[in-house]
């Protein structure tokens, strides 16, 4: 019926179906709104009629007349009713019928002359205003009825800034003439008195607006066809302040809090709708209504059940009693917590109001993850925030609640965290360096960097609470200071962060791990505990029923692996190899390689000037650079056992699930040290001088490093590399295979761009691989793909198909090229990109489908085409985002990768999207 | 006949047939070889017959006998003939007919001892090793023949490795001897001594190569079919050092230096081929013949003229005289110089021998812009390469000759260029700050960078000398030092570039300006000048002809703009504003502006953290800052005048043709100073504390500034900027179109890669033209269009081109983020990509075709899709790239812009495109 109601009329009539007892009213339908623009805006004959049927029709159900002036007269609503709401669409003018003499009759039904006068001058005011035209001119500051009341203000009160509240019944009846008296002057006739002239002039109204600029260039903008028309829509006023057998209420039909199936609400005795929600009264629970308005109370418990039997879902609605007659106002979908729509969701089950594939739709996904994060104690947060504690916000990045000391300097956080101290690390941004500080740190707080800086990366990854980017917080390192909102905090002072909002609070505040896993602890029954956990599971179990998609979680280490099987996770999609060199003295001999990594480069550069006669020369050269080739080599070689154990570990948490192993990727000038302090102690370490350590750290200096040296790059300038790390995985392959453990090692080679840059490190992986094998005398299966990050990779993914068995979008890296955007600098100008809505969404957080998408649109296209069944994932910080993930479903991938703790996020979206939504 | 004589049969073939007297010969075609193996290894029956007839032909011919132990035998080279060289084919033998019988005829023939037993030991080495195949072993270090030479020198000389000239005929005859041994013990048979059983045995090999291992992969790798086959050719070997009355040559049928139609080139008497090209004897000029041997000479000049009527173009010939014989043993279109390349062109034409189109393809357009540059002295530069001068070698980025003192920092070199020093900057790279030193300077050389550095860019628009990335040059900014290869240089001594062949000399050496604009200076008559000069422009105005593509060039003042339309160049395709802002005191006015614009932009920050009714909050902070941000108005205003007086410059210069103007484009703290002292003045200047720009210059620091705030996400920051710049472009094409002078502006809005970028920029353009011309009365037609630089906007181009009228390509740009690489970074992994092939070409020299191509098609399809009438053009460094403008024609862009003195390269490339080249 939309087309001919439009939107709000035909939610009307809707409800009026489903037998709820609405106020009632009538629709012009917008054939006539049609009929209008067609005849010189004339009105068709039939009209006059179709309306007076309409008013006696609600006279008789509401047992008032329109334009009663002794009893309680029947006052009505006019809004316009365009398919959907419309900027500069006339909205709603309420209390119509409103006239020097019905108005009496008003204050004698409510009883209330104040309430009566102020309806009454609000009616002219709106009326005034969309009917009548009286707006603000050129060179006025203020809407003319608001200066009238400003002007009377000070005439009365010496002040045009008084509260409205103070203003008594006979300020409202004076307001009245004066604003009658404003719309004589301003339109040059007199206001209305006729109630059924009031109403036609409102119909004209609306359909007047349905050709106003504002409508016009939305619908231009929004391609809406001119010749839908809009409808008028004429419903009765209902009052709840008509006396003690009246009264308004808010309510859901469960409780949108913890799910319990309990009608939840409340309401207030002799009140409109708007003094429950303004909080002047306490308003009572809604229980309260079964003792004193009991037949009011049993209807609402049939309405109740009739809702959710209808709708299916749990829902809002709004009510009021007038003389003790229930109208509903309104229903709509109840917002909810991810606790409740679990319990919902799988409580309607049972109930056979939805089935199992509508529960999961049920679930958002995209606060799934709330409910196995810490959260802060209910009581505790609302002192902070009442106390105004509330000091910043940033990007939410790590989902969850924690509190702890501030620590500037990772090494004092790790320390600190030693002696038993809860921490929070607070920085800039992080760095590879500062991994020991947000180990030991319950959270992070950044200033600076987005969804998918390191800091956030590493956080999620390890299931750390984050905010990232809070650009209010100001740190200085050298007063070791924080300052936010006028409030400065010193390194060993408390703060607390929500990783799920992005506030930041000044204080401690408890926290108290996740309900799911530990609903006792939040004062469930044993019952209730159990019955949230197995919720959540069975859910989980119903995904991987209809899903298509796999999901696998970025992990590094056995602990997160366990941790995202338990999830449900199906292997892992990344593991990056890198952040396992910063672990314990690894990091010393990464250090070695890569300085001694400077004196093999430089030597190779000038075997290279050498023309092929001068070998006594190239000799010469041999012998100069023998000592520093080794000490390359020998820092290689340390790191070989350290990364092979690593991944025995990780192997063995897989149990026969695959692995996705990235080969180093970073800028080798990440694993450096970059103050003299540290530098010094390096070089007393591996026994050069500290100048050494400098210069190269400044020969690795760069201008761009996310477009430097770095991914295979790395490999194809030092193949010495790649070969250790591949004799790593392999070997430990190898080991694990032997204890009957399955193994399924899928190396990646990360920043292809170019199809020789995949087969220069590919001989390397196979001859390894093959070495290995025939070492060790035990066969086993394994891959080597690439990421696709890079455009290029994409633009020719056939060529790196011939090739590459496998490939996994690196959609942080692709984004960041595709859209030419540093994620680690867009805080500059992010702003102005969302006011703007250049960015209807952060792309590192959600995926940017048109454009990056469409890379890999391309890619999938390609790569298939030289390969039909290559394996595709995506192991970007996209592959824990619903949208995004629903994407990959489409595109058709075979899997998805995220951090172990989005995990179930992601088979959720997985699942929704197999479902088709 | 390729596919039956293969490749060398169907040459000689081919020189017979117009008739040069090159050896006798015949071929076994491919047919043989396709029995050979259809039949299980083994010759047609009719082989025989047919070797016995080649033979008897070349014995008439020759006048010679094959196997002939008395006279000079006839001696033959027996070659494979794949329709293409083969790897892992056989190759050659020569001499084959050699035993110990005719060679002894050999050494009577020839009266030198020494020669024929040579002959004779190569012939046994080659045929043992292809033919019986007496090769290296596994285990053994050198070539067995190889070592049975060394242990002789070694027994006999007591060193092995004494020169070869050192041995005698007696040396070699006892070596045959030992050859011989060596063939029977590896191989159990003895080396044949019959010249038919060689010569057998010979084809055999040549058909067995066609299957080995080498082969087979080569063609697998290249799609040849193996049924192809080879062909065996048979040639008469002929000697040229069989007396006085014979004799070697090489010649070119034209001077290949300076394009002189002239027979060129130079022999000796009693020598083979080697000996002219070895240098141990001097040959005469060719022209000596004339006397020595008048018929051999008068036949030459004969075939001069056969030759270069055949092929139609010079010929770098080989010949041989034995015995009063003329040979031609080879013929090919000889190299030659760019200036040779011109005039032979021009000259071709008016002989009639070529039609004007072939000459604009006989003009290499990649050598072109060496026409146009300065060079060295000829003599002088012989000098510097024979004192080993030649210190370093860098790329090739800005063509010409220079030399100067050396000056490390931009403030010295151009305070030394003011006191009339000739001065080269040296530096690691350059930056805008560096602007000064850069005019000031004759040439630049950076030790870091690629051909698009700053460095780069900056010089070849300005027409300077410039070599990037020498990285074997050492540059020390404290100590004012530049090591290269050993030598030290110090501020103020000299040294000399050239950045055509990327070359770096210690010391001066003379440079002269371009031969074509001023052939005088270089020793020409009046008419050679002329000529230089006339058919240059000929040249040119034919490209235009055929042309379809424009040319446009990159140029930022008038002098620029002047330069380039004496070249050809139709408008400008980039104006670079910001190179403006760097002029005189105009920096100050950007740096004030910038300075506050931080002000600015922390006051919108916080404004926009304010609720709505914090009205009294929102007042004080208005209070708070207006100071700073009417600095940073004020910082604008004065930039505008200054903007105006440069584009009316341009309008003027550019008498009516179009000019693309681009927008601020750099990050912004490329405009400030980074050194305390700088800081410091800058302080003083606009009167605000140094730390202040200090703390300005950190904030704007950026981690990967490529990807940061800069193009259009500055205008979007800072709407005032694009308001400032689209004033003053309007407001100066409005005075210059006043004045009857055409102007075509077109605004070009950078780094767009979403559409509603480019809306919120074109809008301001738009308001402020619609402003301007109402304000001034005038009206003049411009179009608002876009950089398509990143991925994102070539693929949503669709998009884009709904709003953007016109598309120009930024390929730096677009490639930098295509390829994920950092053109200032990519040094450090330059050189293992150039050795394994990843790159053939520098991408940012040369368009990436596959990749950054790809995106540039799909934007060009996308583009018409939206707008059909779009104008397309490029304006990254490839547009004075050959290759990349043939590509640009391809794609059916309308125009290429490039640097002025490169307008000459594209047009001509572009013209040769036409062309279907």
């Amino acid at each position: 019926m939309k087309p001919l109601l439009g939107g709000k009329g035909a939610n009307l009539a809707e409800m009026t179906r489903i037998g709820l007892p609405v106020p009632p009213g009538f629709t012009i339908t917008t054939e006539v709104c049609t009929h209008f623009y067609d005849n010189n805006r004339s009105y068709p004959a039939s009209l006059q009629a179709e309306i007076e049927k309409g008013v006696a029709n609600m006279e008789r159900i509401m047992g008032t007349k329109f334009g009663d002036t002794e009893k309680m007269p029947l006052l009505v609503a006019v809004r316009s009713g365009a398919r959907d709401s419309m900027p500069g669409m006339m909205d709603t003018i309420l209390n119509l019928g409103l006239n020097d003499e019905t108005v009496k009759a008003l204050v004698r039904a409510t009883k209330n002359e104040r309430f009566a006068w102020d309806c009454y001058r609000r009616f002219i005011q709106m009326y005034g205003d969309v009917v009548m035209g009286v707006q603000k001119r050129e060179g006025e500051d203020h809407d003319p009825f608001e200066s009238v009341i400003e002007h009377y203000k000070d005439e009365k009160y010496g002040q045009h800034d008084i509260d409205d509240s103070k203003l008594a019944a006979s300020d409202y009846q004076e307001l009245v003439v004066r604003f009658k008296k404003l719309v004589k002057e301003r339109t040059g006739r007199a206001f209305p008195n006729d109630p059924w002239d009031q109403l036609k002039g409102a119909a004209g109204a609306v359909f007047g607006s349905w050709m106003n600029d504002r409508a016009i260039v939305y619908r231009r903008k929004y391609n809406i066809p001119q010749d839908w028309g809009t409808a008028v829509n004429v419903q009765a006023m209902v009052y709840g302040n008509t006396g003690e057998n009246s009264g308004s209420g808010v309510a859901f039909t469960r409780n949108p809090a913890n799910g319990a199936n309990e009608f939840y609400g409340e309401f207030l005795i002799d009140a409109q709708g708007e003094d429950v929600v303004a909080g002047v009264r306490t308003p009572q629970p809604v229980l309260e209504l079964k003792k004193l308005m009991p037949k009011c109370y049993a209807e609402l418990l049939k309405i109740r059940a009739t809702l959710e039997k209808h709708f299916t879902d749990v829902q809002d609605v709004e009510f009021t009693i007038q003389d003790g007659k229930l109208f509903m106002l309104q229903t709509r979908n109840g917002k909810r917590t991810a606790m409740a729509a679990l319990k919902f969701s799988m409580d309607m089950v049972k109930e056979k109001l939805i089935d199992w594939k509508t529960a999961i739709l049920r679930n958002p996904a995209d606060q799934f993850d709330q409910l196995l994060a810490p959260i802060f104690d209910r009581d505790d947060l609302a002192k902070a925030e009442r106390a105004g504690r509330r000091v910043g916000y940033g990007l939410p990045a790590g989902p969850g609640a924690a509190s702890g000391k501030i620590y500037l300097n990772a090494n004092r956080a790790a320390a600190a965290a030693e002696k038993g101290e809860k921490v929070l690390l607070v920085r800039n941004e992080t760095s590879p360096e500062d991994l020991r500080g947000m180990i030991a740190a319950e959270g992070i707080l950044t200033a600076k960097g987005g969804v998918s800086s390191h800091a956030a990366l590493v956080a999620r990854q390890m299931g750390k609470v984050c905010i990232c980017g809070a650009s209010s917080v100001e740190i200085d390192y050298a007063s070791k200071t924080v300052k936010a909102s006028g409030w400065t905090f010193n390194e060993g002072d408390f703060l607390s962060i929500d990783g799920t909002s992005g506030f930041v609070y000044a204080g401690a505040i408890k926290t108290m791990p996740s309900e799911i896993v530990t609903g006792l602890l939040h004062g469930d029954t044993v019952a209730q505990a159990t019955e949230k956990f197995v919720n959540f599971f069975r859910l989980m179990k119903w995904c991987s029923k209809v899903t298509r998609l796999d999901v696998r979680c970025n992990a590094d280490n056995p602990e997160q692996t366990e941790n995202a099987l338990a999830f449900g996770a199906v292997g892992i999609g990344l593991t990056r190899t890198e952040h396992m060199f910063f672990e314990g003295d690894r990091i010393d001999a990464m250090r070695e390689m890569i300085i001694f990594a400077g004196d093999y480069g430089e030597y190779r550069k000038k075997a290279n000037d050498l023309k092929p006669d001068q070998t006594a020369q190239l000799a010469e050269l041999k012998k100069e650079y023998a000592e520093a080739i080794a000490h390359f080599k020998d820092g290689l070689s340390k790191l070989l056992p350290m990364q092979r154990g690593d991944f025995i570990g990780i192997f063995k948490a897989l149990k026969g699930y695959p692995a996705t192993i990235r080969f180093l990727d970073p800028p080798l000038h990440e694993f450096l040290p970059h103050d003299a302090k540290s530098q010094a102690e390096l070089a007393k370490k591996i026994g050069v001088p500290a100048t050494k350590i400098a210069r190269r750290v400044s020969q690795l200096n760069e201008v761009n490093p996310m477009l430097g040296h770095r991914g295979c790059r790395l490999g194809i300038a030092y193949p010495e590399i790649t070969e250790m790390q591949a004799r790593a995985v392999f070997e430990a392959a190898a080991d694990v295979a032997k204890k009957k453990i399955k193994v399924k090692p899928e190396i990646m080679i990360p920043l292809v761009g170019f199809k020789k840059e995949f087969d220069l490190q590919e001989e390397i992986v196979r001859r390894v691989a093959k070495e290995v094998m025939s070492e060790k005398k035990v066969k086993f299966d394994y891959l080597v793909g690439t990421m696709i990050e890079v455009p290029r990779g994409a633009l020719t993914a056939d060529e790196v198909a011939k090739s590459a068995e496998f490939f996994s979008f690196g959609t942080n890296d692709l984004t960041q090229m595709a859209l030419g955007i540093s994620r680690d600098d867009m805080g500059n100008f992010l702003m102005p990109y969302v006011e703007n809505e250049i960015f209807r969404r952060d792309p590192f957080a959600t995926l940017d489908q048109t454009g990056v998408g469409q890379l890999m649109q391309i890619a999938v296209e390609k790569g298939r085409r030289s390969r039909a069944n290559i394996k595709l994932g995506i192991c970007g910080e996209h592959g824990g985002d619903p949208d995004s993930v629903k994407f990959c479903h489409r595109l058709g991938l075979d899997y998805v990768s995220c951090s172990p703790f989005r995990v179930p996020i992601a088979r959720l979206a997985a699942a929704q999207a197999a479902l088709g939504n």
